[in-house]
């Protein structure tokens, strides 16, 4: 089963300094791997006023989805993500996986959500 | 009338386990078929850790919406989609129909939305 | 110029019945018409145990957005769209238009905000 | 590398004309260009009853996001948008992009959020 595209892309990343209440403010890149074999993630990272962080690798195991948290190092190989400033995600893959991005905002009392699907190239 | 896809996928999943105020946290999967026949769908849920839940059975009438609610057992012929942990979603029906899927998060003081269009396979 | 598609579905239509401070909870379906002919709209709204309405007609110039507010029968032609239950919607028109759908909730203390675009058809 | 495409339709601007705390109410027209050429944008804004604003030009380099405001006319060429009305936006590119558009509302307590990915023409 090959199902959803091999390049997807994200230009509203954003990572907010300050956090309020038990859940700190973060975003996800939603990967659904539905396919029996094992997907390798090579991610890129665009900003406003400085080159690319190229080639974070995540794999996603067959049948399974993982929801990798941008603020979290220890979920891109060790990849600092800045906060506080305006970034965008390439996400390249040899199988057919789908992407949806999401953040969650706790900056001011209560939270906000926001999420759309990735742009599918191919 | 043929409109809509008959396979959609969605990555992002979460049923937060707090709620505040008189709604409680949810998600739903929002499906409209506009056809003149009714609608099968086969739900599977995918997760980080654990074997998918496959072949979650639900009917949409002719000419009507449903809004799925996850966290409740009964709109899934019984199956239980854990809260707290993240999952994905596959929706596939033998008639074309169209697949939203949106959160409400009340975890915190005052409620939080969000929504997207699932991608449509094909 | 036509940009755009002539058919447009949104499964996750609501109406939050109750609101706080000064803005009403509310769904507004956004349409953009780019081309230089006016558009001429025919909206379908699904619920889930009752018959469609069918056939609400709204106008947009061209060169000009429309931002339609489903909670104003005034911006319906006078169709009533009933709060507090889900429902869908079906946009067809004769140019091309994007559509997008939003909306606001103030059900609880402070607002929350979702959109999407629409599934474009063809 | 050509990802993306050459024009994008958002039917749903709207700038809340109140703010509270310390973030200001926004929309964002976040591009993202992987080429390694630089982009040109022609943005067009759209309103329900006055002409559109047509050609604000906006430079994205090669291997960049940009995060526009449509708040600050400094991001627009010195082209202002007006608050509290509703409006829509054509962005056309001689390369390969891609476009999210984002809304923070802090009008009432706590913000909210919404984005969604724009609707890509060709």
């Amino acid at each position: 089963m090959s199902e959803g595209a091999h390049v997807w892309l994200i230009p509203d990343g954003y990572i907010p300094e300050e956090s309020t209440g038990p859940q700190p403010s973060h975003e996800a890149i939603c990967v659904l791997n539905p396919s029996d074999e094992e997907a390798h993630l090579s991610i890129t990272f665009y900003f406003e006023d400085r080159d690319p962080i190229r080639e974070v690798r995540v794999t996603v195991p067959p049948e399974r989805t993982r929801h990798i948290r941008t603020d979290l190092p220890e979920h891109l190989g060790g990849a600092a993500v800045p906060k506080g400033v305006p970034y965008a995600v390439r996400v390249a893959c040899d199988v057919a996986v789908t992407v949806q991005h999401s953040r969650m905002d706790t900056s001011q009392e209560a939270l906000a959500l926001m999420t759309t699907m990735a742009h599918p190239v191919r």
